[in-house]
């Protein structure tokens, strides 16, 4: 890392958010020590807060975080920085036709995860120039020798039999590191540095002996590591800058979306309101999982070939590339089989904890989707897109909403999905309704006199309008609300209708009963205290950091002193 | 498969549960007409049956399901399959020593799945000659060319750089396959067939051509291609018969438990337990993904290193394998950091469609991890198993409820979770308690005059009861629940609760709040209809099959039929 940062980093750390610098991905987020030290030696934190690392309120998390300015992505869940990597690099060479170079660290236990081969598979496939990768081979996991242990030539073969250029170096040799980077920088495909080091070097007692993985020195051992060490003080380094570049100009415009009048699939009007959105916006980009004639994000491809990215069936690098993207300002939209995005949950949910803002669509949700059976039909998306930090969850039921939504996606924070239906579906809106965030559609009743609510979304939409006439033959006037915002949920519309008829209330989802939509009507109405319940729910609301656990515990809300108030403000 | 079923399987139809049975699993679970086709060569299935094929009733589902006797588990969510082989051959070389045959039929479009990699890794780190993988390398995926198309030099390389024998072969020669699956049985390392292969060889219109992935012929298309291939009559092959093998005698006594009196992280209750199992009982199994000093999956390999199984950080490997084994009867435990477990959430989706009896043990739960910050917290793996179809979700608060509910997990069926703090806990509870899956714990209060419940469990149990003493001076009587079991929760207490506090209640976790316990809580004493709410919620219950849409909505409860029925039913 020292001769990258003295010698081949082009970087302004002014201004990090100029679009020239080069990108620095720690994917063994673990060495979070280390990248903290290059941001003291790039001279942008003092001594003062590198020794707040891991403490209550500082900005020096156990694992890189993006509230640094100069971390792009958070990391710390291994094999995920280097497919993010390969994320940044693709859109750099692909999109931007940018002049960064990406830097991905990785240690190497991490590549025992399959979705470091992903990154390889991927990054070979498309011959990207402007990615180098570093393995930081050291032998030693957190619990014993990796499986390779030193066999650098099996790193090397590997990586080659992927696409790779790959170069194996003594990692304590910096000339040779010098070089090899050199190298890496010219070659004419990615290329990956293999580093022979050894754990803890330099300091006899630590030096490629087990047992050390994340245990910090007494003040004796640090004495005799500073002596063996040498304690010279802290150098800062002069670090190049880029040279002066400036991205291309990029159309964003509003989108002309279709009027719909004829039952359509809404994964359908997802992939043609992409494409509409590809042609008013210049920094939309879409990504699928080989799936792209299911899904429909074929639409966008066949007209905006340049900016569509086919992953192949590699769920995790989906993900990855999506959150990449998003890290040099593009609008990732990334799409597979609802069922096949649980493959990538926990991209999604280092995603939120990256701030990142990728937008996800799954197609082919709940038992609707018919005879390919159940490992195609996704029945837990919803509960695993809600329990997403900071995640709106959309679910339309017919192509006008679909547009609409999808539409609004482009200008969402965070993680977005959208839940898509095989079959064509009924046309109940239209072209010129809205459809907030946040909001729901009364499709039936909303009078005073409604006796029963039924809630439903997407296709079962339609099973309630059914259900809703059928009802109304009857004389029951029935209020049919379209819950599309799943998360978060309309609680007003909720309450209302639950007063309005007494508390009945029928949920009906084509989903586990768990985390989905009866979950989320739930907690709105026991939220908004119009249930019998005097009900207060204390759970993790805003991003956790580093500190102690009882001070993580009180910052959450989840504390004694917090259960006692909460018990308290509930007695009569 | 021609080759495979008339001269190298060795399986007793008649006996689908012998032990000394080859294991075949279609890790292509889209060519289930052609497993289909299998069966009915070797005579266990009849032309009838074949054209029950994606019918609604049919054992025959779009992919294959272990509801037919001949399949270990369900495919069809691609990488998956093959990874489950590797459990399969693990079990059978390491803990039965058994003398089956793990073959693993791939399609070349899937080997873009990490998991795939995870599964040559491990296969050939422990050098696994009991079990073949084949490739079906016909170059055209789902929606055009796969990225290698017909390199298959290309895939030999990356099989041999991860420790296999690799063979290519015409996999229309089969003369040729032949030969190469007698070399592949006599390897001295796991070894994969890579067979060249035209999709629809045989059929003018059909071989080579992309656009007909998942399509069906027309009558006139059938007749022609009939006429191609020659319309013989269906064959029934003789399939040889393993030799006879009984399993090793397998010890079933019931484990000599810990009392603990001293404070204890419940991860480490979880690891002491684990060892008393083993000793108990000689079909337990332990996998953890490299960081069993954390979750103290070691305890157990301290004493079995012979059944357990160190799966490096592949956390799809990990579930995967723990499949594999209980496909042999074995009674694995798998661990990792809970936040973690969310990198396998597509094995565990897929377990539960298997009717795989497997236990998961996530540790390092919530912000109550401290230092290590967001990375390393699960905060959604409560949502995420809870949603998991025949789940048992359960969270100890102290080292004897630990112990107790470890215990039970062995004897579970179904996909079974217990989430583990990283703190030491002090002990609430006596050795003798018992703790039943489905109930609940009083920890404070109980009686009529409760003016507030809290409901709580691990961690937060802790600080309720701080919460609670503290109320309890200020004349405060407060019912405290340890819902320790999350799935299925105590109806009858959080009911009895709910009513003696006229609705008072305060639930606190270490979760999002979506998909946790709040929301199990609310589900609960709604479905109870002890809230003002009269509340029907109609969600997919039973785990569904193939059949047309609109009779998989009807089947699963969810159709117009039921919204009627139910919204009449709460009708005063």
């Amino acid at each position: 890392m020292a001769v990258l940062l003295a010698g081949h980093l082009r970087y302004d750390w002014s201004r990090p958010d100029d679009p020239a610098n080069d990108h620095l991905i720690f994917s063994k987020g673990h060495a979070s020590p280390l990248v903290y030290a290059m941001f003291r030696a790039a001279g942008v934190i003092d001594d003062a807060e590198l020794l707040t690392f891991r403490k209550l309120g500082s900005r020096l998390e156990g694992h890189p975080t993006p509230i640094l300015p100069w971390v792009d992505v958070a990391t710390g869940s291994l094999g995920q920085g280097f497919p993010i990597a390969v994320g940044v690099a693709l859109g750099g060479a692909r999109v931007l036709r940018a002049p960064y170079r990406v830097w991905a660290l990785l240690g190497d236990s991490e590549t025992a995860e399959g979705s470091v081969w992903e990154a390889f598979e991927r990054a070979g496939h498309e011959g990207l120039t402007n990615l180098t990768a570093i393995i930081d081979v050291n032998r030693l996991g957190q619990r014993g020798p990796t499986q390779l242990e030193w066999d650098t030539d099996r790193y090397a073969a590997r990586a080659r039999a992927f696409g790779w250029e790959a170069i194996v170096v003594d990692g304590h040799d910096v000339a040779a590191i010098d070089d090899a980077f050199t190298a890496a920088s010219g070659a004419d495909r990615p290329c990956v540095v293999i580093a022979r080091t050894r754990k803890g070097e330099g300091v006899s007692f630590l030096a490629d002996k087990p047992g050390w993985h994340g245990k910090t020195l007494d003040a004796e051992q640090t004495k005799q590591a500073l002596a063996e060490l040498g304690d010279a003080p802290s150098r800062t380094f002069e670090v190049r800058k880029p040279a002066p570049w400036a991205p291309p100009g990029i159309t964003r415009g509003r989108p002309q979306l279709t009027a719909y009048t004829e039952p359509l699939a809404t994964r359908k009007a997802y992939g043609e309101t992409l494409a509409a959105l590809g042609a008013a916006r210049g920094d939309v980009v879409v990504l699928d999982a080989e799936v792209s004639n299911s899904t429909h994000a074929e639409d966008f491809k066949k007209e905006h070939p340049d900016r569509f990215f086919e992953m192949f069936i590699a769920e995790q690098q989906l993900v990855a590339a999506a959150v990449g993207m998003q890290v040099v300002g593009l609008v990732p939209f990334a799409s597979t089989f609802a069922a096949f995005l649980t493959r990538a949950h926990d991209f999604i949910r280092m995603a939120a904890v990256s701030r990142a803002n990728i937008r996800l669509s799954g197609s082919h949700a709940g038992v609707s989707i018919g005879e390919d059976g159940p490992s195609q039909m996704a029945l837990e998306d919803l509960a695993m897109m809600r329990a997403v930090h900071g995640s709106t969850v959309l679910y339309p039921c017919d192509a006008n909403q679909t547009a609409k939504l999808v539409a609004q996606m482009a200008d969402l924070g965070g993680v977005s999905y959208i839940r898509t239906t095989r079959e064509k579906t009924p046309i109940l809106y239209r072209a010129d309704d809205d459809f907030p965030v946040g909001g729901s559609r009364l499709v039936r009743g909303g009078g005073p006199d409604d006796r029963v609510a039924i809630v439903a979304a997407g296709i079962t939409v339609h099973e309630a309008v059914k259900a809703a006439d059928e009802l109304a033959g009857e004389g029951v006037k029935v209020r049919l609300i379209d819950a599309y915002s799943v998360k978060p949920i309309d609680t007003k519309a909720l309450t209302a209708a639950a007063r309005a008829t007494g508390g009945r209330i029928v949920v009906v989802e084509d989903h586990w009963p768990e985390g989905g939509i009866g979950d989320a009507v739930l907690a709105a109405l026991a939220g908004s205290g119009e249930l019998g319940l005097r009900y207060r729910h204390l759970a993790v609301r805003e991003m956790p950091a580093s500190g102690k656990p009882a001070e993580l515990l009180h910052a959450a809300g989840i504390s004694a002193w917090h259960i006692a108030k909460a018990a308290r403000e509930l007695l009569p």
